[in-house]
């Protein structure tokens, strides 16, 4: 297949990677002439074409991996460029996007939105296997033509993820709930927890580990995520009220000084949260393990841990490492699947000089 | 100085090996005598009392670490036993166990909480450095005696934690912002999440990165959290009442499509989080430095990564590392402090085949 890629960063260029090692053949695009250069050095793209016509004339798919914000122009010219060709996108937003896709272009375009991406950008950085595994949210429209949406099935397939088709404005509400409101959440936070003061302290100064994790996303690249929230603004609107009525729910419970609501509360806070690991981990819940090993600080400790238990063929899921403070040793987190596995891996920690448990989920702030 | 522990589990077990390392003498007092005889092996006590009666008698300092429930209780307990020793205690709230403190009794009190821990617990898990570098809160009463006061703050000094004194209700106000409103946040997302249908799709399927870290700390042990949560309810009442007032704010600006208000918003966030890191590190937020490097998933890769670091003397002061799937490569996150430290990173992590940049701090979803 012919395929031609607009946008040539971090997600374009792992796309093209991808394709080309799967037998397709990419010409690419980008704006800027020195990435779209190191894109092909990086075997991202089998050529450059020097316009975004150019690259669409003898394409018979279109991929657009451009910011969100130029998403809905780049298919117009795409469209216009190519009288044949199947155009789709990888935007985080879907709802707007379809919405501006001319009249005459709808049955040749099919949205798309993998959910993957990394913090790292840049064609530098792409690599073939970023999609693997990755959902990917496919949203025709209903004057989509079947062929276009089975091309682009195909592709997705192609480069390892898991095509989930589903309507443009769902798929607006899923994103809403699943990455926009945290993102909103984790600023939020950060926001309270560094304007509050209290009889001249700063709660800042004494955060700990749950506030980090909760804040990693806080403040996250304005340019982009400006854009997502205002084009995703209405779902994103009413899962921030279901937010919010869900803290109003306990509060009630709260002032009530309801236990029983708050066990069930906290309870099925911890299924949902087993069960996004569990998937995450392509295993069930209930095979999941949290391990919990302290390690003393000494040059070294880690890295003879990690290789202790690479040698002994333990599969180690997450790894996680906070120094609490400079003088003293810090913990590890693992996740492993699997009873045999944990506690072969409590063995091999333990025969390193750790203290190694397995951990309830969630756990101490 | 001769000090009781009551409750000797993870905490009051890791302190008294951080006392007796320092040179204090230590008599441990637990409800359950198999704990107890495991404290005393790990040396976590001199010896264990059979009574807190009998663990209070001669000790100068009773330093209470049983659950949150108790606390008011043993302290009323260990004021009777001693007619002499001052009394402290380590929980998570302040303002009902200072409240609950009888007023015969008032003058020895200092309440405290120290911000550390671990999801680990139990006398099995202790160790001396727990409360190395953390923030230790102590919160007299107006009656205390300034000599007992000063007592506890060198027991907190002597284990290598940071005194913070500060009233009792101003205390359960820092923590009610920096530690269980995170908590209620990540169940409320957690839940969110889980309860979501929309058009026969369940978001949970298909959650990322962000959503993970957000709920690390979800469903959090019930036991534990429900006392928290209502000891302190009014001060999470007001918490949980800003960042709802904080929502409806943004709420506002994305309805009006304020992208100059957004822009701040994150702006602000990005500050916070970068000051929170950078208190963690102890260094400023300018000398931080976040690096991505991806991983090839071949067995040893990390731990190949972690050597090599280890062997250049970089001090890694983050590490993280999540698979994607399991047919792709991992990426890992890390933070060093300064620029030299991370172009040195830099070079080790591309030497052993990984690409490698600085990052953004937040990032993708």
């Amino acid at each position: 297949m012919k395929v031609a890629i607009a946008g040539l960063g971090l997600m374009g260029g792992s796309l093209g990677m991808a394709l080309r090692a799967a037998g397709h053949d990419v010409t690419g695009f980008d704006a800027d002439p020195a990435e779209a250069a190191l894109a092909v050095e990086r075997g991202c793209a089998d050529r450059a074409a020097d316009t975004l016509a150019a690259a669409c004339a003898d394409a018979e798919l279109v991929v657009v991996a451009t910011p969100v914000s130029q998403i809905a122009g780049v298919i117009a010219e795409a469209l216009a460029a190519s009288p044949t060709a199947t155009v789709t996108d990888i935007g985080s937003t879907k709802g707007q996007v379809m919405a501006a896709v001319p009249a005459a272009g709808r049955a040749r375009v099919v949205g798309g939105h993998p959910i993957c991406g990394s913090e790292a950008h840049g064609a530098a950085a792409a690599r073939a296997e970023l999609y693997a595994g990755a959902t990917w949210f496919l949203t025709p429209t209903l004057e989509t033509e079947p062929e276009r949406l089975a091309q682009v099935h195909a592709l997705v397939v192609a480069v390892g993820a898991r095509p989930v088709v589903v309507d443009a404005d769902a798929h607006d509400r899923i994103v809403a709930v699943t990455s926009h409101v945290p993102h909103v959440l984790a600023n939020v936070l950060a926001l309270q927890v560094a304007e509050g003061e209290v009889d001249g302290h700063r709660p800042l100064d004494s955060t700990g580990g749950s506030f980090r994790d909760m804040t990693r996303v806080a403040g996250a690249n304005p340019a982009i995520w400006i854009d997502i929230l205002l084009d995703n603004r209405a779902a994103v609107l009413a899962a921030i009220e279901d937010a919010r009525g869900r803290l109003g729910e306990v509060a009630d419970a709260l002032a009530a000084g309801d236990a029983d609501y708050l066990e069930r509360w906290i309870g099925g806070a911890r299924e949902a949260r087993r069960e996004t690991l569990a998937r995450a981990h392509r295993t069930t819940p209930a095979e999941l393990v949290d391990l919990i090993a302290t390690v003393p600080d000494r040059p070294g400790a880690i890295s003879a841990i990690a290789l202790a238990l690479s040698r002994s063929g333990i599969n180690i899921e997450e790894f996680a490492l906070s120094h609490i403070s400079p003088e003293s040793g810090g913990e590890i987190r693992i996740v492993v699947a699997g009873d045999e596995q944990a506690d072969r891996a409590v063995e091999v920690l333990r025969a390193e000089g750790c203290a190694a448990f397995r951990a309830e989920p969630g756990g101490a702030a």
